[in-house]
């Protein structure tokens, strides 16, 4: 039944508090003189809001609905579109959901000085709330988020990386922030008395709803490396491959690789990292050279079992309709094919 | 007489505090892991410091010494040293302080993450101080010295600048965090109940003090630019016609532009922006197609009346051995030539 859902529908409950986010939004990405038209042309990224809303269904779903929350959300959001555009600068990508990417429209330097300026916007919100408590979670967030991706980047071509690595340089990239959201939403008070001192770490619903978006964001990420690996073009709807490309050994090759024999991880390394012919495909190679079924087979189960813990924690919520719309959540992206 | 003392010697009554402002430093620059060579590397960069001294001379000359201005220090100097790492990056440079820099070194992508590292991990500092104040006055500078650098880039090869633009552009660069770094000294009490709220201007010595370090940074930079024009790069100490290459247009050339002939300002536009022989100087060209003198005897006085107005403002201060270096530091940049 819910998987006729639209994503708009499953977030009804939460729909108010996401208006008077993009409010609050909307007035951060305004500004008047020369910098205001690149400011205002972040407008354009604006995506699903998913973090945004998890901040006010984990809220809803404890019965925390402060009025800040909708202004910490929109802190989250500020910090996921910085990292986006710096991340388009990284990855040197020209498009971002099927426009220019700030660098491609604008040039790098504008694309460095605007995430820049949205991590310090996005900051000075936070310091406008009534407790530190979400500018310190985030500023953390932020820099676990960019540890992640330096360490991703040093640990290119690495194929005797252990899981749990894997895992935390995963989980830095995407489950950070939804981490973040949900305990920030089910522990913000607007006050230490009640929310506990900032540098303590969350505890009780705070502390399983932390780990609740931990889990998904971690599974979504997992898949996204399955996707890449074994996904059709059409259907995934944006380049496979790239992994593989940038030499990033994500977990279903890093599985393989560890039971291979000595000729076949010699081949799997070759399909990285030897040099092509012309318009060769390096995945299409690394899929010549081993089976990458099973290392699919036991990424998806990782991703399941982190989706089933997940939904043991919202299951264990007192009913409502945010706790529907998180169960919600974790099936969608167990189901996820793109 | 003040004239032969060091910096270092006039920096003697801050000392101490500079002393816990760099084991602060220290320790947000130590980290394990594969990121933590990346993120130790930087304490190469460490300067003058003398963003971190302004924050404590403005506080001991108004009988501020608060505990936690050595931590308010440390988080100035972490934003100084993010904006030095992307700078980098925008202008290209593969040497600061004769060392390579974070891109030349590693690559880009470490330069563009470490820098954001930088900036979230000066704000997390900045939200464990008992109050609000620095994360505030800070994340809104780290906003304006970004939205300068972009106008800057905006308006390149614009000889139609009004000086007052120009001003505005050179102090959100340079002035800012002297200015943030003035206020917070005279100002940060750890307690808004004394400060007042974060949001409201300074009032007071804490204004005045703002006013000194906006003044200083200000002439700092006008020097600068002259500098880039007029200095040999022997005395400078580094290459001179930067901004001419660049398309800066800076106020010693506004100046000339503004009161030049219609064949001269053509003149002086073909020098930035002609097509030259190959190995051609700009600068050369600009000297050759217009006498910069009288603009650069302008900006000098512009810069004079500035540092002016800052003494005027120091000597106002109540007796100090810190006053006393405040004063000093503005008749050092009066007197410098590189």
């Amino acid at each position: 039944m819910s998987s006729t859902l639209t994503l708009a529908e499953m977030l009804a409950p939460v729909q108010p508090g996401l208006e008077r986010m993009r409010a609050i939004l909307a007035a951060e990405l305004t500004e008047s003189g020369p910098v205001g038209e690149r400011v205002e042309s972040l407008a354009r990224f604006r995506g699903k809001e998913l973090r945004a809303a998890m901040v006010l269904l984990a809220g809803q779903a404890v019965g925390n609905e402060h009025p800040e929350l909708p202004q910490v959300a929109a802190v989250l959001e500020l910090i996921h579109l910085a990292t986006l555009v710096h991340d388009d600068v990284l990855d040197g990508a020209d498009l971002r959901r099927n426009v220019p990417s700030v660098h491609a429209q604008w040039d790098e330097q504008t694309a460095i000085l605007l995430g820049d300026m949205l991590y310090s916007r996005a900051f000075h919100l936070s310091t406008r709330l009534r407790s530190v408590l979400a500018a310190q979670v985030l500023s953390k967030s932020a820099q676990r988020i960019c540890a992640g991706e330096m360490e991703q980047a040093a640990l290119r071509y690495r194929f005797d990386l252990p899981q749990e690595r894997y895992e935390a340089i995963a989980g830095a990239k995407t489950a950070e922030l939804y981490a973040a959201a949900c305990e920030l939403g089910a522990r913000y008070q607007g006050d230490p008395a009640l929310e506990g001192p900032p540098a303590s770490p969350p505890v009780g619903w705070a502390l399983e709803l932390r780990e609740f978006g931990r889990e998904v964001g971690l599974a979504f990420q997992i898949i996204d490396d399955v996707l890449d690996l074994e996904g059709q073009e059409e259907q995934v709807g944006k380049r496979v491959g790239n992994d593989v490309e940038d030499g990033k050994v994500t977990l279903p090759v890093l599985h393989v690789y560890a039971s291979a024999s000595g000729p076949v991880q010699a081949a799997i390394r070759e399909a990285y990292q030897g040099s092509l012919p012309a318009g060769a495909n390096r995945l299409e190679v690394l899929r010549a050279a081993c089976d990458l079924g099973p290392g699919i087979h036991y990424a998806k189960g990782r991703a399941q079992d982190l989706l089933q813990n997940a939904l043991r924690r919202a299951h264990g919520l007192p009913d409502s309709a945010a706790k529907n719309t998180l169960v919600r959540i974790a099936e969608y992206i167990l189901r996820r094919q793109r």
